[in-house]
């Protein structure tokens, strides 16, 4: 059984349903009846009006968002676990023509007020740095966090009392929501994000992530810019029909709450084993190598993750009967 | 009728048949078992060994190409009216980080070598001005024009003897092949081509090209730039299942010959209005402004193409029964 | 005697002198007493209150003002025969990270809003298409000629009306504004110029150009990116000297008066061997190859512009004992 | 008196003496004799045949180093306190197009290969991490410690191994080369280093730094990318005869020699203070803010370095009689 990661599992049958149901002819790019519909959709679901585009991944959504937020001589804080900085090939250096990622620390992967003070008062008010102009953090966080909405709100504080812009990496949006029971709109602009990317890729979508500004005025030059990174669609139905699916009686939120139920069923499992508390879909165990090889032997799948580290993912579609023989591999070491 | 583009037209069934057949649990990014059949599966097709990577676009196609063959500080010398200078928002600029596209003339957006090195001899051999590193014509062209092997040939072997690259912008490659009757190998690296953008999106596909290296080495680095450019989906396989159905019996020849067979029926019916032969599965035609007017009160959709004339364009699913009266209609004006 | 260019004479003894009395210990980059006055010393000149920057080339001023008038998906509208177009190796685009300079045509080298609307007019308002977002002009032109302030006044209402940025190279600014006669405010802000690369290499000085912008808001972000292009001298204290010695009782418009009558002689020898009227200190003749070579038979130095056609250009430090044995064999061909 | 930095001290009566010998009309741009002379001169200093280009600052110097040994999608490893990555506002991220610079630790700015290697072992082979492609090291590092030349030769073996290129930014070479005694053979190429920022500014100079490659055929595509970036000034003559007036009679050298007597003086007075033993130009000293306050109130300029630190840097033409007052002072702290 594969626990590698939830980025490769398959695609919902509704996603794949209303892609198929897309299939007929209409007006090429965003100008579809579907695409059309995106920024309403999105708009009930955050309960702000938004502007929302369609992009293929979630590189993608980050480093457009980026882009709005941070010129080419900026800086941008993250931590030094994040995705822009660690599994992106340097993405966000190639859409933002060269801006800097400054690296903040935490456990967990995440950031505090703290945190990104401690990078950014160490940097001198002069031409020979690069400045901060935004901030981006992960939720949940690479190691399956979730920020509450009272985290967001301090580093937006921060950000707005700086002048910095504030992005949300959400490629397990879904995830931090579920576990937070909070409403999307608490955690994200009423908290002071800017730019959310709300993904779905991971989360039971085929080829579709949201990039949702909740200043629609920053979407505007990206329009230009998604375009210009060769990832406007001529048949940008199929993506915007996957989005209006996972929103559709809110199923990226049940996928979400799936997925961390199975971790849920693992962690217990686990005891203190935990690196890091459960609260998304991602398990964090300290095995010993021959404790992740007797795994392997059973047929487990899953990423060493440093020394002594295994990274299981539990995607939204695997089922307890899936889970419960890796649970009890894991009680059993 | 819509006559505008063929990038809007369905998905040959098909081909979302592959998609769904391909909505299994299988390796990430570009590891499942469809992607790593599109080396040998092209290779096939092209009689030659090559090295193939999806991406989602044309656009996308195209300029990871000319990054391969231009470096930031060089020149690509296009046709004035070719789509990478003009309908791709600045991209080639870019994903090349800069370099300049350097414009020749000639009917029908078709270039010569002649016509390039009217451009290229212009151009001082020294630090002041941006030197020439790669050729982009279009094959069939944005006017519905083929390049036979002999004419690719030809510009070839001037790349070859200036050390330039050369790019070719397939798009609608099918088309092209369609008419000329010749075989891939034929028009492409026989004659001289290191890349080819091998347009699927308008031909059937839904969101897949294949960006085809002849000179394999060059693929390498541009496996890092597709992922810095946010372009590798964590789920390929649907990619590459679209590509695979596309070569499965030669659909994609299949579809570019439908497409040209209905552009045929229009231009028979058009006579003298034609501003260029139609070869692919576009037709432009003369027609004034109260002809295009009446057209289009019989429900007929198309893109005026400046002023007095008009562009059609043929999609694979287009059926002589929706065709004909069009043709009809023009042959009444 | 070399006729090529104004830009290898040598530099004026004061400039020169000026840089001496400037070896002495002061604080570094721009922190020093004859950086600091460069603000008050334009602001005076130009009668209003600028920002400048010293920056040590034509190529680097230009590229700094398009960056602080051109997002990197925009365009710049500029002369087909524009210096940042043909001799500046794509600085421009790799200063504004690939935006793309958009073409017009006029004679001389000179445009007009009807030069540029033939442009813009052409461009679809969508995300397709690279937008114009500023306009480039170049006073003196390329070709000598000058621009009244109401024919840049024309074009400045035309930028304003549409949003545009409007840049003056004034690589020959002083030889333009000595034949005009005119205030230095009456042909850049007064007629809509938001910033002016202020030429000095060519007119006396050794390595020290300014950057001025008359909407003093848009230098701050360009005071980052001088520093990140690598052109904050840690001396600075020399570049700033040279052109406080450069305004020093407008030597800057004696130097432009000096170069233009000499190339006066030459027009008056030439008579309708002229291309262009002479308004700054270049001169075009047209010239057979076989008069071109009878011409450096007897010692003169100049480049062949075209075919038919001769550039002579007069420096600052060429003396009328120097420039007349040229005039007086031009009128005997 | 200050001791702020050797980047504003006066320019060597010898230097400036050259600029103003080479204030005559000659060819433009590199074509001059002085600039004609560069490659030469060079080669005799380093034993081996060099390609060599005038910059104005170290920051282009390095900048247009870095983009000759890493495409815009790769890596350069270099020290955490490296300039490049504190203190050039994103420079290398300009010129390389987005390389990301791969920050290593070692006491004193010093790289070793193990250091190197704690980072780059630690990146995944794969797409969606930056690959190292360049090693930068400074010599004598930002904390005054001369790298030998076998421990260069340590990093040159691994770069050589890993088919990495090695940059060295030698903006206090000299101080180096001063301290070492070795040839500047030795502590470049023949330890593996293919590209040479050699620092003149700080030494003596006034706007001219060499670049030097030590493998030729990585200077043509520079050669280009400096006129892209602004830099090649019409007038180089005046940058090349500052650095061959460096070389005459090894007038770097001699000011490396003085300003390193001069922090020998301080060091010897420093006792347990110093921070780092004092090999170049530098002097950073444990002290107080009382102890700081102290200094200054007795009209000593100088940085704070972090908390608790200060940092002294001699300059070529500081003299014994200025420098014992503050030697004496620290003493009596």
């Amino acid at each position: 059984m594969r626990f590698f990661s939830d980025n490769a599992a398959p695609v919902h049958p509704a996603v794949l349903d209303a892609m198929v149901a897309a299939n007929v002819l209409d007006t090429a790019y965003d100008g579809d009846r579907w695409s059309q519909q995106l920024d309403g959709a999105f708009s009930d679901l955050f309960e702000t009006s938004v502007k929302v585009l369609w992009v293929p991944t979630g590189t993608a959504a980050n480093c457009l968002a980026l882009t709005a937020l941070c010129p080419p001589h900026g800086g941008i804080v993250c931590h030094r676990d994040a995705h822009i900085q660690v599994d992106e090939a340097g993405a966000p250096e190639f859409y933002t023509h060269g801006a800097k990622l400054l690296l903040a620390d935490g456990p967990g992967a995440k950031l505090t007020p703290d945190a990104i003070r401690a990078v950014t008062d160490a940097i001198r008010p002069d031409v020979h740095q690069v400045q901060p102009h935004a901030v981006s953090i992960t939720n949940a966080t690479e190691y399956g966090l979730a920020y509450t909405p009272d985290e967001v709100a301090a580093i937006g504080d921060l950000a707005r009392e700086k002048g910095w812009g504030l992005h949300m990496d959400g490629a397990r949006f879904a995830n931090a929501v579920a576990h937070l029971g909070c409403s999307p709109a608490e955690v994200t602009w009423r908290a002071g994000v800017d730019a959310l990317s709300f993904g779905c890729v991971k989360n039971g979508g085929m080829s579709a992530e949201a990039l949702i500004f909740f200043r629609p005025e920053l979407a505007a030059p990206i329009l230009y810019r998604r375009k210009r990174a060769g990832l406007l669609f001529s048949k940008g139905r199929y993506l915007a029909a996957q989005l209006l699916a996972m929103l559709e009686g809110d199923l990226w939120l049940e996928n979400g709450h799936a997925a961390n139920a199975g971790a849920r069923l693992l962690a217990a499992a686990a005891g203190d084993r935990l690196v890091y508390p459960v609260e998304a879909n991602e398990v964090f165990l300290r095995v010993t190598a021959d404790e992740a090889a007797s795994l392997r032997a059973l047929g487990f799948d899953f990423y060493d993750w440093g020394v002594g580290e295994a990274r299981l993912v539990i995607s939204w579609n695997q089922t307890e009967a899936e889970i419960a023989p890796l649970a009890k591999a894991i009680a059993a070491l």
